[in-house]
């Protein structure tokens, strides 16, 4: 059995484990107030060109979302993002469990158009009853998207363009941002997303950590952001797990090149599929590949292999996800190529 | 340099970090639904005596008592505390947070009192604007207590009877849980805690895990547990850090034999203390000792040993905090009995 | 200057006003406790044919259906409303602030389709992802809608036997019940609503009164209701401003006579639009009607006619609002015939 | 059977009835954007001598509560209150329904002491763990207090010093404010609490209006104010029921005339108490008298008179609480003597 189930399949990468044992019985302080936290954000810093950051290590994704959709947020306002946006789909409500709405806009291959955005907000301000609707507060964007695509850079700077007219901070969720950041088909860099956004996660746990997004404020950071993290339940004693993992991430480049490897691997991947014929729901850059497949031929595949349900396609054919990720191997794929 | 700052200072038990080498590159399906998730859940139920029970794994105090208690309140209810839980103190408001009350009595060494509280709920009730006040919903305990102190099983007997004449469930907070059923001076079991809790906590963090609380609800599971876990931002992708971990530590009683040791260390820093005639704030039977310093004598002792402020006892006093855990050392001890 | 506006134009209908002075002086208990809010469930009772329900007496609309929505979700669940339900565009997030997501489904002249929702409902459980998603906790509709459409008794049918197959809760929102009931293109009628709803309100606000809407659980009573409104702000304390108006409405069949004459003033307004060649927006059966005006033309009747803006129809023209109500007179609609 | 139950047993002061009958068909706008609303505010600016304030206009008392303080209060945050706050203990949770906790200091005859409140404050932020708890982030004052008593002007100046101190907005709860500016024993006025005050209340339920509070932001006002009312379920769609009846309690001082009228009233009362040798459970200025009876003499005389249960006092004795208002007669006191 091999599996493609999705990018979070394996533990962490062999060298964080192997970080976690070497300073495992080190008495550290707790709360994120070690070293290792302390190195990690300074590494991030200057990966991001953004001296000035401030960076904060939580667990997971939806806590990420939710904490700084909440922390920047004022009570009176809700969150744009494209109708396939996590946050509007897949996040059990979270984001209304802090009390705001999650106000949606189409979405054009998972992203959010500048255009319509811009159209929203205007046509908001313009509506005479506007003082009895939901205020829109700021702009999520997720990059990679939930279907593996990829705002280009000119995309990033009209969206930015338009959330700083109107004073709506800009949040990019990374939760896959190593994936885009190493994508042949990108033009967007770290220092691009500190520069355009007010904040941005980088997600380990999808890349090659056990658990841990870290979070990049490149200029304003919260108030009280320590007991904003404590009230959400989102404080890690041992601040060092996180700490630790990052800290070794950001360490000789291992974040960018385990994410070039999954990169390659879904490029060999796209290959296997094309040589077999296979057809694609979308054209993803990343490390997400969607494919139609006929449903009895997906039932036989899954004997072997491990995929993701999408979504229905029709009556007789499925659309199902196949992720790459830092942990793939040739051998997963060679196995495929066999399989199919 | 030594540290008796908390009982979260080193990373994890070295038999946990062991287990997650060994399985870290089995492909796994996430958000608890692997088998080790699976195999500890069974473990702890075992350990419980509870065959029934519902085991939910988290990462954290704060959110595990967050979580908990908010799934069994109802809008109209608050929870009864000891004003010194660390829900009423310590966790910045995350209780509120989810929109209820902590209704706090009297602490007595850490302790609801029994009596203190049936008085408190019959009051309640026989007052005729109860109707405009926050419903005594449910009761926390913490044991051991925030001051270390334990219930006896006469106690927590007494208090199970009143919260179920009252239909209010009972939940004990077991950050230290270990620490707790191994002391010497305890008559109560996890299956008592199984018999007479509605819910409560086994705390992984404090003792030998990375992370990772496990939460036991013995007979009646909250509806829809998963995604009340999500919609907390609770939900890890990868289940296997914390599943792997408990399993391990219900694997060959490791749980009870590292808390043991750590009661081991306490009594032996206990006559360390005592023999180099140090005052006692209070006498606590578990892991966490307190003593009274002069303030001069504090801050040479701090130049070489880490210990917790814990208050200001007057002005040339000041009460701290020692604690030992699954990782101290007779070499520790040892150290400290000759900077004493 | 005459105005068609709103249906809120002006004060209480003169019986209300009256009765208001003439039992001023009583000294009452407040909280509704006092003997009008007695008689008045009594009577509205009756009119339900609804013997054993509760009536709750509110002061406005939003709060109503805030309070309604969350009394009747579990933390889980979010509410299927139509994408124009006034919960999803007017409320400024109203049910977002008590933690909950509206979940929008397409609208049909402001109304839900049945076949809609039942395949909503049915493609939820069937996602493989479902628990990492809202579920769909209850049904809102509103009757009349934001566009003055009503639901045939089938429709209404049908949707209730999807909410009851699926255990979701049906609640009608009836701001404008009244001139619903009194159409004379419906079929429906309130004790059809108290036996197909799990909850609905009565709308006193726009149909007569100072304030008010009156909220009918017909069978099931949320658990401690005054608390649930005392902790939401929504509870009077002289709750005999609500009692005196609603016993007022139910005596004699006022609210019902008052909404005919709002129909009946309808009709007449359609005849006069009518006959000067006015385009209709939409057919609507109810006091609310939407015509489309070229600008100039809109201008230059807003010297003398007070109208609302409903909506940008192109670029040089708009949809305005024409509501009648309890208050509007034969010279009214006289002088309007005038000036069009 | 007379009452003395509480001082919002009537309906409202003939006057406020008498001008609602007059403009009640007036066409008006809604939502508090009609003259008269406009005209109490410039009233209510004057007699405060705060010519920039903003006022608002609320239904109840726990309504206002709640929307003030979670419009000044930041997530991390909590408002300081006297154990016997309104807020703390009979607005049903209202205060954490938005997620908020109530941080309770001693009482000291209802009311919040100066170096108390300092000491507090100096503390909290001296705790090297105040990271972890609930900031001090605001000041609920009610004056009169719970128990009828009054803040001398050199109290409120010392608190407002302290806020200013520590960036706490100051806020005064004047649910019954009329009857502690007009009492004998007080020198602080109007222009003092807009002069000391971030915001407070002026109440109008307790205080002639059928309904009503007057919200008072002196200096600034919280952003998008409108919408945060109507996201709280607070807006009122005819406003006018509000504008004209706080219109009329500050035409001619009428506010300031019949608060008067219910401290002469209370005068006579503890006169009538005092002849018949009534033991006062404490000394209040204003119009709330708290009384010690004996049970058996407490039941014969609810034959006659409602009075309002207190607390119990012992196992023979009750307190009672009188309330007299702008409705009581001198009829109502002579039968009461009699009675007595």
């Amino acid at each position: 059995m091999i599996s493609f189930e999705s990018d979070y399949i394996a533990g962490a990468h062999p060298r964080l484990l192997q970080r976690l044992l070497e300073t495992n019985l080190e008495p550290l302080s707790g709360y994120g107030s070690d070293p290792y936290c302390a190195s990690a954000r300074e590494k991030i810093r200057a990966a991001c060109a953004a001296p000035e950051a401030e960076v904060l290590f939580l667990t997971g994704g939806t806590q990420t979302n939710a904490l700084v959709l909440s922390a920047l947020l004022r009570p009176w306002e809700g969150v744009v993002s494209a109708q396939t946006g996590h946050i509007a789909t897949h996040e059990a409500g979270a984001i209304e469990h802090t009390g705001h709405k999650v106000l949606t806009l189409p979405q054009h291959l998972g992203k959010l158009e500048a255009a319509e955005l811009a159209r929203y907000v205007t046509d908001f301000y313009a509506d005479g009853n506007h003082e009895h609707m939901v205020f829109p507060g700021m702009v999520y964007l997720s990059h990679p998207t939930e279907s593996g695509t990829l705002y280009s850079l000119a995309e990033l700077e009209e969206i930015a363009r338009i959330c700083r007219t109107h004073s709506m901070p800009l949040y990019v969720d990374g939760a896959r941002l190593g994936y885009g950041l190493m994508s042949d088909e990108t033009d967007v860099s770290l220092a691009d997303l500190a520069r355009l956004c007010d904040a941005f996660s980088i997600g380990g746990t999808k890349v090659g950590a056990l658990c841990g997004e870290a979070v990049v404020f490149p200029r304003r950071t919260p108030e009280h952001l320590l007991t904003t993290v404590k009230l959400h339940g989102a404080l890690l004693a041992k601040g060092r797990l996180l700490g630790v993992q990052f800290d070794e991430l950001f360490t000789d480049e291992l974040y960018f090149r385990i994410s070039r490897h999954a990169i390659d691997c879904a490029r060999k991947l796209k290959e296997i599929l094309r040589e077999k014929g296979c057809n694609f729901y979308l054209e993803s850059p990343t490390n997400q590949q969607f494919l139609i497949l006929e449903n009895q031929k997906l039932a036989e595949l899954q004997k072997e292999v491990a995929v993701s349900f999408w979504e229905k396609y029709d009556e007789t054919h499925t659309v199902v996800r196949l992720a790459t990720s830092w942990s793939t191997t040739e051998e997963d794929l060679e196995r495929l190529r066999e399989l199919l």
